[in-house]
């Protein structure tokens, strides 16, 4: 039989390997016949090496073997490393400068012809034909080295917690359905018909009982579920990095992430993140971004115009005003060049946000100009222009309404307009630690308050006095961290004090019966002597996605599923045999799928 | 606020610490009041450090705090690290030559009284109260450290894996309901009613696709599901090692995966494990110990002795060996002290097996003797002594039968008289490769043949050509590590070239509408260039019981199941809200549960 252990992999022989006879397989990327010989593109997930066939070098057998061969047939060869000729070295390619000179030919296996190309890195096939053959997808190369950057960023967190005292602990899929929360994926149990397993949204309440049962630092690389109908970036089975300690502080925990962080970076891309992060409030974030989760990686804040807009003749501006709303601007730096037809789009664009309107007014070489500048007097103007730093070429845009709402809108608008203007360098790394979230929320609905997060997050200890009086002042002991954007993770300080706890349930208004209903042996748990604790979870997904910059969860996930939850490849979910739901004591009402 | 941060653990002082100036935290383990003076044991996961109250030295605010304390409160401590008094050492502790004088005392939580000791590591308590306060059992440290040496172990697996060119790379848990083997977990799918994900029993089908997908060398630490009615060492939910690679041999993979058990064995019990392992085929198992996991800790191998029964007058074994029966023997080294009363257990434990009765032969100072010493002339009794190795005061059991019902029997009592007469060393570690399994199996009732593992493992190259002629006989390759009598990992190549994977189909006599509802895509997906393959999966959680010596899979598990598949603390399986079931479109009949 013939050996197809490899003495290199496809990636690697170089000048230096020189009449070394090497053992390569893998798959034919392209073949090409010339001059009377037949060139092969080998190739595996680590690069392409060029093999020639020469008839006169291999006997008959080989050569007409080497006319067979098809793209994607898995071959094995034996041959001798030598230097293309001059002129026919690519540089574009690590083994550009070598082929192999053929010997001895394997074929491993045949291929039928593949849906889609393997050889175009670039694809325009549509996803589902690639998400049905997911296997040929990964081959393109592409998503093989998102998937070794995942791995990367696995290890490297797995490294870094661990030599930092905390220990990995699995913790179950099979658990409770949560009261609260996004939808739960249910499993039928077989032994107690009826009764009913739910997959965790995340480990949440097993790290907290972690901690209770004296465990110190704990965390886990989890896999979490929610059955949800999937915006484009979401999955509904997703991965978590999660982590909880005892005896510690948020500060800290804030100063070990951010090693995490850098450790991931390091590894995965080589990148030394400078640290400390920023760490910004969640009231100043909301009034200069408009959205707990900024992206510092261009300016364009939000100014708050409020004062100036009461003093104009502006009656839009005035009513919003003395209705209880806002009027925030933000400066786009050269923005004058920015069309009529153009502004009509952004506008449009916010009312998709609620926002009814955006006013704006250019700096031309005298001055603002815009059909609402006349409300303005020339103080104002001054002291518009002062404020928003406004010089000649820029333009603003100002929106007038409730604050969720101006926020809400001005906030898309500051990201389409970055990305419309190149603003955002690809390659930046805008960290911010977000704090001072406020404890708890307002119901209108029911008529009470509720938890920001969930009952066990620990109110800011400055504020444990303002809990009777001014309840929606309370801080909470949470922090997200905020990446370009994106909300990369989050946690808090979790109650370790059973007063305190009973206090805050009764804030909520939560009776007994609720408690025992909605948090039961947990709050019993609790009960058994609980340290201090804290933790955090970090969305895995978006991390590698950040790392590969990528848009796209499927990217990083080996076998994803759709935005309606199912997979294509296996064409799940599936009809069952009837014998298993009866065995389940479930009966259930079928649809069929059409699968593509 | 107390600054309750550690500067120490409760497990690392020690004399060359005295007088630093120290904060503890942890839970109360014990106090004692003594001579005017309170002695706390402070517990953590790391150890016990003794505190000492002198009423002379603190506020009287703190000395009464401290007389308020009780087991497993949480308290944070200042104090100085001071010599024990003479003959007030304990050697048992690793702290125990040390006790802090307390300055200041933080009680950071008050506990219920536990419903069990949490001192004691021996416990009597019954394991279904352990189960419902598991946070509470883990503090009991015994626990707390497999947990640890379970971390080590996944952590030592990942570093070694990725240090030989193996990717972690996650599979989905909401999965495709598996044709053959164990029960399945459902999932009801909400967008598809009536249709089901299916929990993983393992990765099996991603890992090979990911081979075909090129990723060359995969690994995961995975969660896999099976809905069985549990024997005691079973969890629904359990942990597999998991690996493939391509372009490799058997040889090849098993001197890695010997790599990285000693890997493992060296990093969390500090042991250097001889290696190679010993190798031992499938067939010599059966012959010698009666079963493919021999634990080989111990002799007493099981010897044929069929042509010596036959020369013998005895009819039963006659009898047995003229219907096809065989007879094995094996020998217990100083057995003849075992009374009647004693071998009378052992004929009623083989009973279990389907033996109907066991014979023995004890060897006296005069000779062997027993009730059927009669029917073997002197010469025959001389060539049994020779074959077993018999020597004076051992003892021979006999066995016949048909040859399974032997194997299964003599098996079970070898390791049952191992045990009870205390021939294993506990600190033993004995591995063996089973190797040469058979490829297939006759199915009687079906009338046909099936695979012993799954259609897709390789028959062994050597025997290809047996396939038509005498199936039977045809080896796979495949391979299973045992260790100390336990399966602990298997494995197998797998084919890679479609005309042999018809070949088998056609062997198994499938037909191709069977062949695309029971592997539909996957067949389909094996076509478009697949490489040489093979593979390997360890149950970890067995790897972990023998690391840290325990029989109940329960120990190395966080938060583990019952044999009914319930978790009594969280009280699951249980009901949900009508409305979840109603978004499911299925309808249950419901079973209440009744919990501890």
């Amino acid at each position: 039989m013939f050996d197809y252990r490899r003495t290199h992999t496809c990636g690697v022989l170089t000048r230096s390997d020189i009449n070394a006879t090497v053992t390569l397989s893998g798959w034919v990327h392209r073949r090409r016949d010339h001059g009377g010989l037949i060139f092969i593109d080998l190739r595996d997930r680590f690069g392409i090496t060029q093999l020639v066939f020469d008839p006169a070098k291999v006997t008959t057998h080989t050569f007409t073997a080497a006319s067979r061969l098809r793209s994607e047939w898995v071959i094995s060869i034996r041959g001798k490393v030598i230097a293309r000729a001059e002129g026919m070295t690519n540089p574009k390619l690590y083994t550009g400068e070598i082929e192999i000179d053929i010997a001895e030919l394997e074929i491993l296996s045949a291929a039928k012809t593949p849906p889609f190309s393997i050889c175009e890195e670039e694809t325009d096939v549509n996803e589902e034909l690639r998400l049905k053959y997911r296997y040929l997808d990964i081959r393109r190369g592409d998503v093989a080295r998102k998937l070794t950057v995942r791995h990367q960023a696995m290890l490297s967190t797995r490294n870094y917690m661990s030599s930092n005292g905390f220990l990995e602990i699995t913790t179950p899929i099979l658990a409770k359905s949560t009261p609260e929360g996004a939808r739960d994926y249910l499993v039928p149990s077989r032994v107690y018909p009826g009764n009913f397993y739910a997959l965790p949204q995340s480990p949440q309440i097993f790290k907290q009982l972690l901690m209770v049962s004296g465990m110190d630092r704990y965390f886990q690389i989890a896999a979490c579920f929610r059955d949800e109908d999937l915006r484009a970036d979401r999955q509904p089975e997703f991965t978590q990095i999660d982590l909880e300690m005892s005896f510690s502080t948020p500060a800290d925990l804030m100063i070990l992430l951010e090693g995490l962080v850098a450790s991931i970076f390091k590894e995965c891309n080589g990148i030394d993140l400078p640290r400390p992060f920023r760490h910004m409030r969640h009231a100043d974030c909301l009034e200069n971004y408009g959205t707990d989760r900024p992206d510092l990686r261009y300016g364009m804040p939000l100014t708050r115009i409020d004062d100036i807009a009461e003093r104009s003749t502006f009656t839009i501006f005035k009513e919003q005003l003395s209705s209880g709303g806002v009027i925030k601007a933000l400066c786009v730096k050269g923005g004058a060049e920015i069309s009529r037809k153009e502004i009509d789009g952004y506008t449009q664009f916010v009312s998709a946000f609620g926002l009814n309107g955006l006013a704006w007014m250019k700096m031309q070489e005298d001055g603002l100009s815009s059909s609402i500048v006349k409300f303005f007097s020339p103080e104002l103007q001054q002291e518009l222009t002062a404020r928003l730093t406004i010089e000649q070429g820029d333009l603003i845009f100002i929106g007038a309404a409730a604050e969720d709402r101006v926020n809400q809108a001005l906030d898309h608008l500051r990201r389409k307009i970055a990305k419309d203007r190149n603003l955002i360098d690809s390659n930046a790394l805008e960290f911010v630690w977000v704090t001072d979230f406020p404890l708890l929320r307002w119901n209108a609905e029911e008529g009470r308050l509720e938890s920001e997060h969930h009952p066990f997050t620990s109110p800011h200890f400055d504020d444990l006095s303002l809990l009777e009086q001014d309840p929606l002042k309370v801080r909470a002991l949470a922090y997200d961290l905020v990446l370009n954007g994106y909300e990369i993770g989050g946690g808090s300080q979790r109650i370790h004090n059973s007063e305190l706890q009973e206090k805050i349930f009764r804030t909520l208004k939560l009776s007994p019966k609720e408690i025992q209903e909605k948090f039961g042996f947990f709050v019993e748990a609790l009960q058994y002597g609980t340290p201090p604790h804290l933790g955090f979870a970090f969305g895995l997904d978006r991390i590698v996605m950040i790392l590969t910059k990528t848009e796209n969860i499927r990217d990083v996930i080996a076998f994803p599923k759709t935005q309606k939850a199912s997979d294509l490849m296996m064409q799940c979910p599936a009809k069952v045999n009837p014998k298993q739901l009866d065995e389940l004591k479930i009966r259930a009402e079928t649809t069929e799928i059409t699968w593509l």
